[in-house]
């Protein structure tokens, strides 16, 4: 997909990431997912979403690969079908915790967080998203900047045909 | 700001967060502020984005405390403002450091990386975003589950006034 964010974007991930998650609804409906939902019906009820924006939300998911769908039949109704998070959507997960971090800090509700990022076990301890050195040791928010890959524009980059 | 994403959404910081910066443009024009980027003519420049657009997208961005108006003035010219990141705005990398990753790995484009998130020293090695423990430790993605946290709605709390 191709819009004005990627036509003069076109080597920024950030830009192109967002045309697939940066509608309306995207990122929540993939949150729902996180929480184990996959069905348009869940889906709609637990978000308050229109229908029509909500079945083009999922179609734009599925064709980025970030859902699978796979049929299901429930006693005595047609054969429908759910979608399920595939490996694409489960690595979207640093991104609903960046979302998540930034809203917990600077626009709190005074109630505390309303999602928690956890080690996979009964009890497992809460983890919070950090940038890493190579040795997958956490370095400070602060020593960080963003530099030009070797993909930006105008790097060096070997000729083309 | 309130719309159907956090009225139906009360207690998502994910949804709270959106409602800044989830708008067409607005991430993109966060990137170009730390790549240095302050001037309204830098932004719509560097972005192909309409003028009336960036001017909502800045103000929005004021009015969340992610960037502080400053006033400057160039030699022969009347008084203009520029845009600089607050300490609010700074803590959006991981946000888009979580973008850049998924786009490189998800959405590659073949050049590779077109930003990378390094040490800020010349030549620092880049770093990347992941989960860490309470003692700064990476701990695997698929270890890392979504929880409901105390401030999830229907969660045990204080009787409210």
């Amino acid at each position: 997909m191709t819009t004005a964010l990627t036509a003069r974007n076109p080597r920024c991930s950030i830009a192109r990431s967002l045309e697939v998650l940066g509608e309306k609804w995207t990122l929540l409906v993939v949150r729902e997912a996180f929480f184990g939902r996959t069905r348009f019906a869940e889906f709609r009820e637990r978000l308050g979403v229109a229908p029509d924006v909500l079945a083009d939300r999922l179609t734009t998911l599925v064709e980025a690969g970030v859902f699978a769908r796979r049929a299901y039949r429930e006693v005595g109704e047609r054969e429908r079908e759910e979608y399920v998070l595939t490996d694409h959507g489960r690595a979207l997960l640093p991104v609903l915790a960046a979302f998540t971090q930034w809203g917990d800090e600077y626009l709190p509700t005074g109630f505390g967080p309303s999602a928690q990022y956890a080690l996979a076990a009964p009890g497992g301890a809460t983890v919070r998203l950090a940038f890493v050195d190579d040795s997958g040791v956490e370095v400070d928010l602060d020593d960080i900047v963003v530099v030009r890959g070797p993909g930006a524009l105008g790097a060096a980059e070997p000729a083309r045909p």
